[in-house]
């Protein structure tokens, strides 16, 4: 199974695409969708939607992911990360494309069994899963990378308890 | 010039459709897109999209107007009020629309010359310069007459000075 995996920015969004076979993991692809920090909002979410487009359609991802967003805190980051997440789910949406979404600690637990896990660990994980001698740059492809193995770990168990009835 | 004015929600966005001419301001339809609480945020986001679609083919607006948004506070409604605002300005720059954009104050000054106006007089002012009967509800639809009217006020003062040169 092809798994895409998401972390959205209005400047940057990573990707992650990688394939589940049998419990382990196989890397695809992954870098960013940059946007020019001149231009509107209106135009930037453009040029986010149509990347995507692009590669839904040289990669065809048969299930994408991305992370559940909580802001409990005082920040300025939320709208425009919002809105970005808005445009890649309507993208995937009009694809009908399923959707997995996880919070923070689904992705520590999934990558590390421990809630507690930090960055570090987390991209330590995702290179050493994906066979991969040195960590993924920048942190947002690490982030899509690791939200995709989240998606591929939680699929499979759920896939395999199924199997289990 | 027709300008159409939006007040983003997942749940609820409001839409306001008003003609401006030499200063005085006509109304021509007001209502809400409205989405189902147990859909995916997803699927909710595809339908707004569609609706904004078929509103943006119906109405054939010349200009948009959205409010800027600033989420300073503790909030869990800056993410998935991000999310339909990134909806509606992605659904605009696909048509080419020009896209305004006006601060809370903005919205105040503009319908009553007065920064500190609440939320009733904003929509008393809706109805008394749209020669409305009775104040237009929900107060999505009201919010977002308030915003094209803005718009209108701006562009044709912007308009005015670039004459005046």
């Amino acid at each position: 199974m092809i798994i895409l995996g998401l972390d959205p920015g209005t400047a940057i969004t990573g990707y992650g695409l990688i394939e589940a076979v049998a419990g382990s993991y196989r890397l695809l692809n992954y870098g960013c969708i940059r946007t020019e920090p001149g231009h509107s909002d209106a135009a930037r979410l453009l040029k986010l939607h149509e990347d995507l487009c692009f590669l839904l359609d040289a990669a065809r991802p048969e299930q994408v992911a991305v992370e559940k967003l909580f802001f409990n805190r005082n920040t300025t980051t939320a709208v425009p990360v919002g809105q970005a997440r808005g445009v890649l789910l309507l993208t995937c949406a009009q694809r009908d494309l399923p959707i997995g979404e996880y919070t923070p600690l689904e992705v520590k637990q999934a990558l590390t069994g421990y809630g507690r896990a930090d960055k570090k660990q987390i991209q330590y994980m995702v290179a050493k899963l994906l066979r991969m001698k040195e960590i993924p740059k920048p942190d947002d492809a690490a982030d899509a990378l690791a939200i995709a193995i989240t998606h591929a770990h939680y699929y499979r168990n759920a896939h395999l308890w199924k199997e289990g009835q």
